[in-house]
């Protein structure tokens, strides 16, 4: 008999990608979002690719009635995934109350639930910006890594989440978990048929990239080329989406299936650390297009350099990640393409 | 013009000396409570001591709607002292979704209501837990020593607390805090008409203390005398809860009426480490009656050493810890005899 997911946040990037391998993987699929940040027709885009749509359901995770609506309804749920989050940085220094309420009654509710639906695993989207900067013998970063103080409220919403959930977990209820902390997620469906979809000015750089190079931007400013790396400019470990989205129903069949720790962290990354100038360069020479950019001063927060260590996610999860950058790069381009011939943007 | 003060969890301990302490500083006082681990009698105990009656409102901070019903009663309201929240450690180990939830959406609903009905000020209960085991150099214990991590649910919601006010005043609202944070409050208001009121077994030292001075509990223990102490028995400081009652007016003053910080911290503490043993020697000695107690192993998670230095509230906030252990140890048997008196245990 198959099983059944809850995908919260499941319109949005991360999650639409999720949903996709997770059905591929026979699992269905029921999707809750409030499409705040996302919009309905993500479910179409994930029909057509895997020929089976998913269930969909707009609601919101704070509102705990319409959740438990949900749960009462699709009666056999399994396990959850929560993506469903506030996400934006900035807008998180200047609405903290707003980021601390969302993104911890969201969580709340859904665990409060499971133990009352029978359902047994959680897999939690998590992020190496509770790494902060480590320190250099930490680099490559760990999951024993100290986690360091938040720079944002966004950021310490997701070390409090992390929290809950071991706290939750440690309390001896009969649940699951998988935290992910994810690096940066980068590309689109190979398909095309679903990706990214920033609101206004993207916070992230490779949808500036590529609106950069549609002419949608004017100038992609890399900031700052004085830090302490190769060429000076920031060092990431961009993470291919569809390489993420299988790392999820990889965490999903362990927290299910398997006879392990009822609460597991892992890094997803690549383990190669990528600078901002080289992303530029790389998605040059694999789209042959031109991007209009420059250096400018360093930006506030910024961290300088932080890369995975994924040794743990690809022993003991058995999940690697399989492209190139060039391809997430080039997958990044094409849905950036198909925006325009769509009248998105 | 009087100024009013919403004083939450005011039926509880703290709450209700501070509220006595308020009134008599010539502040109105409105208390919302929800009664979950306090009664309303103590609002007559608050009137009998000052000659006014407090408002009182029955009203979960949880439930905005209530809440937000009690702000648009009482028009006026200057300043928030905020005490309402669940705090068991064993009980938040056991039930840690209870704990994130009821002293995070209260917190968040008293901060999100604020600027909508103009409250300016807002004094936040902390606790010394923060520190958790300072370091040598860091004893006495100072604001500006590190943060450490929680031991247990309850002690991280103080900290997440403490995190939520500080983004919201640095996200530029119009609102200033101050952040107290409280060594061990003891005692009971001198005429024994309010006091602390420990539900079961005390989790508290000197409720412990003259409940087994009282017979109600056969045996007292000193968990542990081979820690690095003089007596091996571990160190706390002390604060007699009328003079930390006080620490809220100075508190309130300060908030409300000065040109300072927009958030501010101080340790409410005597600046006097006292051990276990100690406690116990001087309650016999203060009150002649005897303690049956005994020592006993460690117990987990116990913080070997932990006491204040009071110099920030001294200098900055005007305030001193004014009583004399043995005074408060006095106070706290002469509320037991009360309780007994009165048949309450």
């Amino acid at each position: 008999m198959k099983q059944t997911i809850l995908v919260t946040g499941g319109t949005g990037f991360i999650g639409s990608h999720t949903t996709v391998e997770l059905q591929q993987a026979g699992y269905d699929v029921v999707i809750v979002d409030n499409l705040s940040n996302s919009n309905a027709e993500v479910v179409d885009g994930i029909e057509q690719i895997t020929g089976i749509r998913p269930a969909f359901e707009q609601v919101d995770c704070c509102d705990k009635q319409a959740l438990e609506a949900v749960f009462a309804k699709y009666k056999n749920i399994n396990g959850i995934i929560h993506f469903a989050a506030s996400k934006a940085v900035g807008e998180s220094v200047e609405k903290p109350l707003l980021y601390y309420r969302n993104n911890t009654v969201s969580l709340l509710n859904l665990l409060e639930l499971m133990p009352v639906y029978g359902v047994k695993g959680f897999i939690f989207s998590s992020s190496c910006t509770v790494y902060g900067q480590p320190s250099k013998e930490n680099l490559p970063v760990t999951e024993d890594a100290p986690i360091q103080e938040a720079c944002s409220p966004y950021g310490n919403t997701k070390q409090i989440n992390e929290e809950i959930i071991r706290d939750y977990i440690h309390s001896g209820v009969n649940i699951k978990s998988v935290i992910l902390r994810y690096f940066n997620p980068i590309g689109a469906h190979p398909s095309a048929l679903i990706g990214e979809l920033p609101n206004g000015v993207p916070n992230n750089l490779i949808p500036f990239v590529t609106q950069t190079a549609m002419g949608i931007r004017n100038e992609l400013k890399i900031f700052g080329n004085d830090y302490d790396t190769p060429d000076g400019t920031c060092i990431r470990d961009y993470i291919y989406v569809v390489d993420l989205a299988k790392a999820h129903v990889k965490a999903m069949q362990r927290v299910l299936d398997m006879d392990t720790e009822p609460i597991e962290y892992f890094n997803v990354g690549t383990g190669r650390g990528v600078s901002t100038y080289e992303v530029v360069d790389k998605f040059e020479k694999a789209t042959g297009v031109k991007v209009n950019w420059s250096y400018a001063a360093r930006r506030e927060g910024d961290i300088e350099k932080v890369w995975a260590n994924p040794d743990k996610a690809n022993n003991v999860l058995g999940w690697k990640a399989e492209s190139e950058l060039e391809e997430a790069l080039s997958t990044a381009w094409k849905w950036q393409l198909k925006l325009r011939e769509k009248g998105v943007m």
